[in-house]
């Protein structure tokens, strides 16, 4: 018998029809002799009525309310998957997060799970309960509602599966698992079995949003194996494990996993800055005052006693980036600031990697061939992320993910 | 500086527009010195939305769960009044029925408050901020969320004044007091701007529905001012208050505070019953078994060693008492059952009725005048009710109301 937690998010119980689908999946998961745990998100659509209403009073509503506003949406859908449940002859008992209690620190609308309380939880299995949790939400030491931000509720099932030492944690999304790329641009991209922890976050990170961040760190950090499935469609999904874990299984650890893209970047150059030492400080300094996130930095050979320096930030924060920069720049004596928000980023992603040299060559050669020029160059230990040219971006991750035989 | 507990109920928080208008009555109590304590519904139809989805899925759904679901109801409003406050620079906190917490017995739909923690209450009205607590809910001894029932909210905002100590608890209604009698009927009807917790009871219970009946009684226990007001328009409304205040502020009792009435009666006669010590328990047992709850009984005088029985019953009940009657008669050997469902109930109520003779002989001679036939009468020692044909229902509460100067 294995203790499952599993998790369906907004559009999986969008309608009563879907709730009462999702209760003959956990019943199916019972009747194989599993102990389920079932966390949920709010009814899609209901997020955005509720935060509608209260911007129509505040303009930037209070924190504290919001969270007493926003966390009766999976308090209803916990009571409805409940009934659910029951009236399809499966007893279940819902709770809601300051009952289980779900301890988090006082952070309104983005707290972080301090402890759970596994107790109740594992008497009302042992009663042959399915245990109804409510996902995103716990309660402070002041007995304060609080909540952990939009997705939480992912976080939520990897912090119970961690907290009732499960035997998995099921994520039930929209889509079927972790691919090799985004589908939509090379239809023979391939579901992933397995994949690491380390992985995902640089797949997820980078554009194949299936998973909150937060709570594939959570699976990580706690070795909780995590599942990404579909709620529409049968079928195993990708389980997230790790690098160990990959070792003990004997499992050949793939080259290449994935490969990532993101549309969503924009280019800063600065021209002829004096090259001195503290001067990348100065650069960036403003930019990261002003809480603007900076991703690759690349700074040029220097020559003649001045350098260029070139980095990205993600669209929405070029205008104001560049008005900061173009102030340092004059402040500097800098020559010229430019920008281009022509740009895309793309990356590889691989535990192999790291133990096979050749990658970066074949990924270079590759784009070369198909005449893709390379702006910028990223690596960590188990990624390659170039900049190119938006417009050659499709053309680009079809190449690579063919060069790699991702689609077989 | 006093203490004020003031409810809204459904309609008065029925949109954002209306829950800003609240929250500027609110905050004018707060600037005339006041210290406030807010209790509120669900925003009108909420409820009706929840029960719609929870019936979708079971026809008679978990009482838990039910309780889970329509609580969220008032969360969403307590946060949404405090973010009006603030927004209208008025420091607020919401509170839930189990963060006051406002303990109850178990019984899901229907609890019954058992008692309130203040102390939170209090030392957030000492920070000068307006407390605005979900009514209709509470938290059960092991932790579960439970409801009061509809209409709970009144119960909660007396059970708070009580609890608080508080100087006068105001029910915010759709309508601006408690009147002589219905104005639809009577147009001359007048506000009352007293009227005594056993006198409202009487009112309430026979059809003027302006307070839920058990609010009252909790009020008259703990001896809360009650004051029911408009959440509409300005004015005073009406007063609840004891017996023993009425003599305190040397106030004049007044004869018939007064007249309610009742269309939803039906009369059941058994005509021709032996008369044998235990004959009322035998024909009437079966009928409160059923859990039909019998109003007005009239056993006429013995002739020949039968007798008659006359009761009423709400319409909807009629059906089935009659059948169980039936049943009982031929057991009997009674004569025969004979049912009316034409008549209406009139009742004159006032405190004042005690210490003044001839208010019968009045009202007797009135109806007499306009040719109105008596076919039951009740009395309690404040209030004298007459049953009668329903066609002459209104001619006779107008009559009445003038004849007992009730429009002066």
């Amino acid at each position: 018998m294995a203790l499952i937690v599993q998790k369906y998010g907004g559009t999986s119980v969008g309608s009563i029809e879907r709730i009462q689908k999702v209760a003959e999946k956990v019943r199916r998961a019972v009747a194989s002799g599993d102990q389920v745990v079932v966390t949920v998100s709010a009814m899609s659509g209901e997020t955005n009525r509720l935060t509608a209403m209260a911007q129509e009073i505040q303009s930037s509503p209070n924190r504290r309310e919001m969270d007493v506003l926003l966390t009766t949406g999976e308090q209803v859908t916990i009571a409805l998957l409940a009934m659910a449940l029951e009236s399809q002859g499966q007893p279940a008992v819902s709770y809601t997060g300051w009952q289980v209690p779900i301890h988090t620190n006082d952070v309104h609308a983005k707290a972080r799970i301090e402890s759970i309380e596994a107790d109740k939880i594992h008497w009302q299995l042992g009663q042959g309960k399915v245990v109804v949790i409510a996902g995103f939400q716990g309660v402070t030491d002041q007995g304060d509602i609080s909540t952990l931000g939009r997705g939480g509720s992912d976080t939520t099932a990897v912090a119970l599966a961690a907290a009732l030492n499960a035997d998995e944690c099921q994520i039930y999304t929209d889509v079927d698992g972790v691919y090799t790329t985004d589908p939509r641009v090379v239809p023979e991209a391939r579901r992933l079995e397995t994949v690491t922890y380390d992985e995902m976050l640089e797949l997820a990170s980078l554009g194949a949003k299936v998973l909150q961040i937060r709570s594939v760190e959570f699976a990580s950090k706690y070795h909780v194996p995590l599942r990404v499935l579909s709620s529409m469609q049968e079928g195993g999904g990708t389980l997230l494990i790790s690098e160990e874990e990959f070792e003990e299984r004997a499992m050949e650890k793939p080259l290449i996993s994935g490969i990532a893209f993101s549309r969503d970047e924009a280019k800063l150059m600065v021209l002829g800055v004096p090259d001195e030492p503290g001067i990348a400080y100065q650069l960036l300094g403003p930019v990261s005052d002003a809480n603007i996130e900076i991703d690759m930095i690349i700074q040029n050979q220097s020559v003649d006693g001045t350098t260029d320096f070139t980095f990205t930030v993600t669209r929405n924060d070029l205008a104001q980036a560049k008005a900061l920069m173009e102030a340092t720049a004059k402040r500097l004596n800098a020559r010229q600031v430019l920008s281009d928000d022509s740009i895309a980023k793309l990356s590889m992603v691989g535990i192999g990697m790291k133990s096979h040299s050749g990658i970066a060559s074949t990924m270079f050669k590759t784009l070369a061939d198909h005449g893709i020029n390379i702006q910028m160059i990223g690596t960590t230990e188990i990624k390659i992320s170039v900049v190119i040219d938006e417009g050659r971006l499709d053309e680009a991750v079809r190449a690579l993910h063919s060069a790699f035989e991702l689609d077989q």
